[in-house]
């Protein structure tokens, strides 16, 4: 295997798990929960921030393995320290469904709801300045793109990418303001790297 | 590697993770159990309803793995929404331990048996129409199939897909009638899409 | 990728989850037992059921991984029934690590120590049941085997094979006389099929 | 799939399991410790030794699966016998979540801080006696290496690989000195075993 192939292969690895693991946070309700909850129907709906934190992850880091996908069709060669500040990123990735866990616990109290959702936006935060660090290492005067590689191209990609720190971050400092508000803006930017990266394409 | 072979590694390894994750809910008796059974053979007799939600999605699941495995046989190309739509399907996949520990965890109480059992059949309603989702996005108008499919074989596909949320939607229906019933429902679903597509092929 | 191959990496998936899955029935000790202990360190010494557990389970998977990817290598082509009765078999190798943890938490309590050992063997002769049941539905009159395979090499193989369900019953009847001879016969066991299967090759 | 691409496939899964395992030995801070600590904020600040050991861990690893891929590109055929060492190195490297988690738990607990610490590098020791273990058997008489390797790079990469067990022996022996002492020796060799292996590759 090529060292590219098998860095992706490990990356996906990383990324299969740490999304299937997001599952394993969702506790079921005890039999006292269920009680005091008046059945077992309403004790699954009362747990409903769990399902809010397994959604917004997995989608997001579903979207940033679509992006990862096409970033490495950029990559023509690894070395050393590409390899070693992927594994960085991937140390940030596979961080996610801790603080999605302390979100699910957190966002039905009033008084700690907001120190969550700020906990959760940060963490997306230092994700998406790994993710720039992975890039910029590979694109800086092209050191490790694939010869043929449209610089126009590179650049616009190099530009969109900067974007994801940048509103994390405004998630991050909502969080202090409106739960909803800093929630919607990782939904607007999921949107966001949805979209295909040029319209020629 | 190519989108889609990136892709079907991808969705294996979630499929795996997924379905190797499922014994992790399955708990070691703890020596009050064990004590109050009258011995440990007892007591893991005891947790047979762990058994049987692990056999059931166990097999579920991995015949849902041979399906898709067919479906990919089908998928030429790849783009942005198709993985995203795949993204969602996955995400219904590796949602499926969830319900499974509630239906270990409930299926032994009388009271609440039949909610938990309805809260598995809904997941797997929501899986199948995650399937059909995937499937349609990509047989619509030929968009996703490779160029020589064949239209008869992609008509009698999407029709038996389309069984799917049919019949777990029956299995849901039933659970409020005999968790028995419903639970057969599931079987004879996975022994229907154990058959072959096609008898021709 | 051709089916036999996306087959071989499912199962491998499914083989590194669950041997990786082990370590996680291994608990922290607790603040309360290293108190009780007089220190970590001895706490620490205390858990050895638990790294007993870990290294026979470890090496049971690895050799049977190991003896997998060398049975693969005779299979030519798959049915819809092989992948099946393969689903069937990895949900055996799944389930290893819930008997592992029984052993690691009751081998230390000589009342439910047998039980426990008992209950560990009785799932290797199940897997090593369905390990048969592939072999011999692929080799059943050549049915799945690539063309050119040795006749004599296939009949060494299948009564090889043949050894494992006999011997972990062995294994699991000596559980009730002895539970050390019964864990025994598991590690001659790994050593026997970690043998070649045949010297001339 | 040749034997050689299946064994780097399958200690890749082990190595992306076992990294991304590491998560799920942070817990979420109770409601109790977060009142106690006095916000949720500071209640995910007093868990700071979590992230300590998930970071250390998740880079030894992510350093040793560089240096792996390094070794394995050196390897031409395996036989049996490396297999099955190859296992008992993945049982070493499966282990490490559990130390970590130790670790994480007895950090902040001055009495037995030293013990954690001692524990944690006496499971490197043992890793890095197998790294050596596996490329020794392999590299013994050029047994399972490529025919056109260079001899010399072979005798500065044998001896590069003896200085984890010695380096990691003076950090087992610094954590009954020094806690800060014994992790900096961790960091150290994770910066030496990131440089290239030759300046003039």
């Amino acid at each position: 295997m090529s060292e590219t192939a098998r860095l992706e292969a490990f990356s996906d690895g990383v990324f299969a798990i740490a999304i299937t693991l997001l599952i394993i946070e969702i506790k079921v309700p005890s039999h006292e929960a269920t009680e005091h909850a008046g059945g077992l129907i309403p004790a699954l709906i009362h747990v409903w921030p769990s399902y809010v934190g397994y959604v917004i992850s997995f989608v997001t880091l579903g979207i940033m393995w679509i992006n990862h996908h096409a970033l490495c069709s950029y990559i023509g060669r690894v070395d050393r320290y590409f390899l070693f500040i992927h594994v960085l990123f991937l140390m940030c990735i596979a961080f996610l469904p801790f603080p999605t866990a302390v979100l699910a616990e957190y966002l039905p109290h009033p008084e700690e709801r907001r120190a969550a959702v700020a906990w959760y936006s940060a963490t997306l935060v230092v994700i998406a300045l790994a993710y720039n660090a992975v890039w910029w290492y590979a694109a800086f005067g092209g050191r490790l793109l694939k010869p043929g590689c449209d610089a126009a191209a590179v650049r616009t990609i190099s530009r969109r990418y900067l974007i994801g720190p940048v509103a994390y971050g405004v998630s991050l400092a909502l969080a202090f303001v409106s739960v909803v508000a800093s929630l919607s803006v990782h939904a607007l930017l999921a949107a966001f790297f949805l979209l295909p990266e040029r319209k020629g394409r």
